[in-house]
């Protein structure tokens, strides 16, 4: 069976995030005055072959920890859903 | 009124995602083989204050065609919802 995982991936909360000021500047200077805060982060689309639906979320959830985030700066959380036309 | 947006970027299907190629060799070396595709994309998480729903959408489809995608790689969705405890 295929899944797909949705990944989001984003700065902890308590981290200064650079470009999401950066950003959250340039929306202010085009007018977009009523923008209060930004924060930009990660979202990785992958497609796993598997057994099960827990087989697939291991893969994903050892993945993250060892490649895709860095757990000393960023959060992850992810949705796994069976790819039905394959 | 306080709105959150969940806006997610990603790369056209159409088009080479290199990033995503490079993060997907590197799950196979680390002895991920089950994966099969990786695409990678951006996270944004807007906060904007608003008088209603639809002005806050207004603000955010505005956001993502004049600075935060770039139409011609990327596409986006995004998701509004209120924020209850401001």
């Amino acid at each position: 069976m295929k899944f797909k995982a949705e990944i989001t991936i984003m700065p902890l909360k308590e981290l200064l995030d650079p470009q999401g000021k950066a950003v959250l500047h340039g929306l202010h200077n085009l007018g977009f005055s009523k923008i209060e805060s930004v924060r930009i982060g990660k979202h990785i689309h992958i497609e796993v072959d598997a057994d099960s639906k827990s087989s697939a979320e291991a893969q994903v959830e050892d993945a993250c920890k060892k490649l895709l985030a860095n757990p000393v700066m960023e959060s992850y959380s992810y949705e796994i859903e069976e790819l039905m036309n394959v």
